[in-house]
């Protein structure tokens, strides 16, 4: 835990007073994409701090001499530039946010004209996003949705040596708050042998974090693992929607493609890797369980490689909504369950010389635990669709119906430590266009 | 047939002498993305006449009015604008350029200032390429890898529905010649359970042919079939080149990864959709294949969605280049064979509300047909490396050595046309590095 510096510090508030309590106090400082609603400004980086949001840009000058450069990468409408600087530029940053915004900084004033209220901006996708990788890094996840198609044998012979991944859609990821239409697709063929054609009446969510990454590597040349969260930006929360009736006739032999690609739900903040290390844990592996091969291992990956992020899943109904019902939790669980860490899917996405690049995305894939409720898609709490869940209110889901909303929420407990939020990453299912 | 106009036929030439004969007469005008070579100048859209390009934005106000706006696009490092134009768009520049190249033109003086030798050019990657989809559109292809794992059972049966394909990486297509290391990756277990890492030991190029996205689409609206090809910019030869081990023990259940994104390798120039249109041919589907499903199928896609491009691919390896031996022909074969046009992968990729974004690239999957010698790739000439190919020289091949150069050709010949050439995709597998 050598890397807490004094922007972990829990004894240090800010000045900000709605930071004090909220997702975003001043040991988080989450990254994002903003302007003031309503106006022609250009979109450009910064930071959230209690209800607020700091345009980084705006305060360069005030800044270290060492943060500067970072700070004026924030002045661009995508936060690309700034994730490649690289991972010291980041902790430089941090630093000099961290003490401007910091109670008794003699920089409150300059900061406070730099201060925009979150609700009245506009958050825009905090980065071009080249390319997206789905990995598929909780062992709960992969056996309880092999067990649905291979009860005997639900986890493949590959899964406990390889960070198993595919690559996604890019361009379809949007930021939540977001509606889309039901997507319509070809379905498994009944006794006639032609496939359906229509709406996908199997939606669902997957409960995932997503992984930006920061400074890439050169095409050919890998990243060592005990290099790898140095290529690290932040973290954010994702939900890969999933039309499972389209995917399951589609994804053989090639996987995953139209049951996924129509639309990608992220959260507008971006959680640091730096934020994110008082929340370390130890790699959890089973007894019996393989040694990862030396590509993927290292001490500070068996011994602190894990997050301990909270993952929280909650549907929101259109009847819910119109009767003012909050949501109702669906899943809870923590990526401190995963398989794999950040570390090794950086580590393995690189080790063949491919190339990453600031702002690729790599989402952890569905993150369910090894409890009852920690289930992070209906198609597991649901066992494929067979046993429907019956909500609070008297509705009952097998998957999700028109009107549904689905909130994703984490966040970071640890003792000793300030609870940190990722904010939500919210969308909603409107009916299939004709 | 009726969309062939007067930059189709075939008594028009060229004042640029060279270009008769060549892969690029005036019929042909592909466009790619150049700069004088050993200059800092901006990279800038070119089409290539002959040995020359020519300097697209430099002619822009000597251009019929409704060509001007696509020809200033062209003064952009990618073509992404221009693809974004739409397909009329790119049929005023095609007919204003063919116009100023013919023989007894008045803009001869004024083009002839604005061309670049190709000689001393340097070109870049055409576009910035959003997203990358693979599809698997050769019936031939499929049923030779699936026989490998299936005998008695090689094609699944979702083929015959569904233009399958993945998602592939962007980040790692460069445009030939060029060449890269060997990819390491793990390797299937053998029977201690460990799987074994290093360097590829069953490296293969496949011949495909890549699809540049013109128009995109608004996420959450479909493409409909006879819509599809206003929504293709042009075509490029592509190899995708695969390590067949790396492939082999991490494909389940997701899909192709690491033994696929360390390269793909794409021809620098683009020939247009509308270049094609003399080389059009009908669907061929055998006896007692299904028709397509409706959204899937139109007269047009049936009668002549198919083109005629002939692939062709060839090896030099590291001893013919020494001995100064032509690269010799490993595949030969028609783009008009595959089970799924261009405009069916568009319209199904599109269905469920994908966005496609210009410059997106959606590549054929490997190229075999129905004889002898069309098989695309090397796992199907040996027949999963069973059968060693020999040289001419004497060498033998299963897979691809270190040094091997695999060129990539393609080009269209038809009664009572011009034949125009798309020039070649070369790469080079080098060691690979420690």
């Amino acid at each position: 835990m050598s890397r807490l510096d004094e922007t972990h510090d829990p004894a240090r508030t800010s000045w900000v007073a709605s930071a004090q309590g909220s997702d975003f106090p001043i040991q988080n400082l989450p990254f994002g994409v903003f302007r003031r609603r309503g106006t022609d400004e250009a979109f450009r980086g910064g930071v959230a701090i209690g209800d607020q949001i700091l345009d980084v840009v705006a305060v360069a000058d005030a800044l270290a001499d060492d943060a500067q450069s970072a700070a004026r990468a924030c002045g661009e409408p995508t936060l690309n530039r700034l994730m490649g600087l690289g991972r010291s530029a980041h902790q430089a940053l941090r630093r000099a946010l961290s003490a401007g915004l910091a109670e008794g900084s003699d920089l409150e004033d300059t900061f406070t004209r730099a201060l925009v209220a979150q609700g009245s901006a506009e958050m825009a996708l905090p980065a071009a996003i080249g390319d997206y990788t789905d990995f598929y890094s909780s062992i709960h996840h992969a056996t309880n949705i092999g067990r649905l198609f291979r009860p005997d044998n639900p986890l493949l012979p590959n899964y406990r040596w390889i960070p198993i991944g595919y690559h996604g859609r890019s361009s379809s990821i949007a930021i939540g708050p977001e509606s889309f239409p039901r997507p319509r697709g070809q379905q498994r063929p009944g006794e006639d042998g032609v496939p359906p054609f229509g709406p996908s009446s199997r939606m669902d969510y997957e409960l995932e974090l997503g992984v930006y990454v920061g400074r890439g590597n050169r095409r050919g040349h890998g990243i060592p693992i005990d290099a790898a969260e140095d290529h690290v930006f932040g973290i954010c929360v994702l939900n890969d929607w999933s039309a499972r009736d389209i995917q399951a006739w589609e994804y053989q032999p090639l996987g995953p493609f139209l049951g996924k690609s129509f639309a990608t739900t992220v959260s507008p903040w971006i959680v640091t890797i730096d934020a994110l290390e008082p929340f370390r844990a130890p790699l959890v592996r089973d007894e019996g369980e393989p040694e990862p091969l030396p590509y993927l291992t290292s001490d500070a990956t068996l011994d602190e490689g894990a997050l301990d992020i909270t993952v929280e899943a909650l549907l929101q109904t259109r009847t819910m909504r119109r009767n003012a019902h909050a949501p109702e939790r669906l899943s809870l669980g923590s990526y401190r369950h995963a398989y794999w860490t950040v570390g090794q899917l950086v580590t393995h996405h690189a080790v063949n010389g491919c190339n990453l690049s600031p702002g690729d995305l790599l989402a952890t894939g569905t993150l369910s635990g090894p409890e009852p409720g920690m289930e992070g898609a209906l198609i597991e709490i649901t066992r494929g669709g067979k046993a429907p869940k019956t909500l609070a209110n008297g509705e009952v889901r097998t998957f999700l119906e028109d009107g549904d909303t689905v909130v994703l929420r984490a966040w970071c407990e640890a003792e000793g430590a300030i609870r940190i939020g990722f904010g939500e990453a919210t969308g909603t299912v409107e009916a299939a266009l004709d």
